[in-house]
């Protein structure tokens, strides 16, 4: 199943999206414009603002049908806050290719690489303020908040095989579940749903994104550098020790030895890759995707409040993470 | 005239900030938890928390008194909104002390850095829609907008000697001013005062701002490094052309030609704070700051509004930004 089917139902507004992308960061300034045209023009997934606008259509059920001009507004703040996210993440990183061009503070410099995820996100706070909810506002300046700390929770167990998945899901929900839960119950709040619509609207994103995050954590291993827009074994490389590496060591002994040497050769990297794919790793870390998907699924399983249609296109963009490796 | 008699009326408040701000950013995160404290216990001159609350008993006036909790937080988010515009743009300067310590990058590194402005950032976001006012977070988000853009405008314009006073006035409000003048009236928009009150309360905060950046500026070229907390001549060395170099280099040839070379030995930047003090590009950069604070006063000089007590201490905050160079 290709990301074309799964979108066709909400084409246009992803195509609305994405020339207001970049009209909403517009800088007043070239070297702005240019750092955050470079992002949006590179052509991310797309797939946060595409969930928010299926959330709203599934909430606002068929009587309403269209979706609000304050959820597209909503589906646009979440993917700067994300580029946002990724422009700094870059920096701490250390990056140097993204979505298949080269980073941000790579082509620029840190300093406009500091200063352009800055600007993503005070856009995203100033078009936030003016969606005129402060429900929803709360619930999506919180995500920054998440961002910043699983970002250092991440740089702080680099390279400890102590951590538990348990620990690594934590981070994973800081790290990108976060944006993608609150999106998904700000979109619910813009459509005046009962809070307990919106409590379950918050666990699918939250399922989705924990799931999400795994798949791309998997591609980090499995991935081909050209289909991934970067260099694959960057988790490994800086210590990141995900779903796929956590269940691995636990058969293997000889990873344990490389991740404790941190990788001395840039050889090491690639051995290591190869120890993962001679065990159960990749797989339970598939398994565990797997997990989250049914879990969001079955959020609006025994739903009666939302259309047939609608919940068939929450199960399509939620299968449709898990085919990426597939 | 020393700043203790100055906040002398709002001692306990500042008090109580100093303790908020500890436990607002008490990030669940040691790391983070170091890098914010590292930076609140230094101490700043804790200005802007200072005059969000003078502007917010002039507003009141005698009948209230007591200014409100959501003015004790306002002060409390901007304080926390400069501190994390500092710890960015200390990793864009490449400054290594700041208030007398270590700056967050050079202490830690530019990745904690970049995490630790972005945490304190998103704190101030989380903080502000608490305020339950859509009003003050629309205000106050517009800053960090400006924030990212004067930074990136100070970046492109380095060692320039065309740029004209105007522009680098308009750099400063979005570097400083803009802040000040938006906590002024959110603290306006607090205490339930008109629009046309609210308009003169950003005014005051502006030209305030403006003097308060000029000062820093000169302070930057004849104060000395134990006072500063940081090495002087650093806006020189980065090319940052500010009012008494720019009203210096009209004077001064000499000056001109060290500049287009990029101070190319070290003792350059020493040079030219030599050359600018035979200019009288320090008096008119003062004769600027004076003539902004004078503005900024005036502003409230013929208004009815306000109680005599409260002018006079509005006078007074004005009064100490000058005298720091005096």
């Amino acid at each position: 199943m290709t990301s074309e089917n799964i979108f066709s139902t909400i084409d246009k507004d992803l195509l609305t999206l994405n020339h207001n992308l970049e009209s909403m960061v517009g800088a007043r300034h070239p070297v702005l414009h240019a750092a955050s045209e470079h992002l949006f023009t590179a052509g991310g997934k797309r797939i946060r603002p595409a969930i928010v606008i299926l959330i709203a259509k599934a909430m606002l059920g068929k009587e309403n049908g269209k979706v609000f001009y304050s959820h597209e507004r909503l589906a646009e703040i979440t993917e700067i806050i994300h580029t946002a996210s990724l422009v700094h993440d870059d920096i701490i990183d250390e990056c140097t290719t993204r979505r298949g061009v080269p980073t941000v503070h790579n082509m620029f410099s840190t300093k406009i690489a500091v200063l352009a995820g800055d600007f993503l996100f005070a856009q995203s706070s100033w078009y936030l303020a003016n969606l005129d909810n402060l429900a929803v506002v709360k619930t999506i300046s919180k995500v920054i908040t998440d961002f910043a700390e699983g970002e250092v929770r991440q740089g702080l167990v680099s390279f400890d095989t102590r951590i538990m998945v348990n620990e690594y899901i934590e981070k994973s929900f800081y790290k990108t579940a976060s944006l993608i839960a609150a999106s998904c119950k700000g979109s619910a709040i813009l459509s005046e749903v009962s809070a307990r619509e919106q409590d379950k609207c918050y666990l699918y994103g939250k399922h989705l994104g924990l799931a999400f995050q795994i798949v791309d954590d998997i591609l980090d291993i499995i991935g081909k550098p050209d289909e991934l827009g970067k260099p694959s074994g960057s988790d490994l490389k800086n210590g990141n020790l995900t779903a796929p590496i956590l269940f691995a060591l636990t058969e293997s002994p000889e990873l344990q030895n490389l991740i404790d040497n941190e990788f001395e050769g840039e050889s090491d990297v690639g051995q290591a890759i190869n120890l993962i794919s001679k065990t159960q790793g990749i797989n339970k870390a598939k398994d565990l995707a797997a997990e989250h998907i049914q879990a969001a699924i079955n959020i609006f399983s025994s739903s009666k409040d939302i259309e047939y249609e609608d919940y068939c296109n929450l199960v399509k963009v939620s299968s449709y993470v898990l085919d990426r490796i597939n």
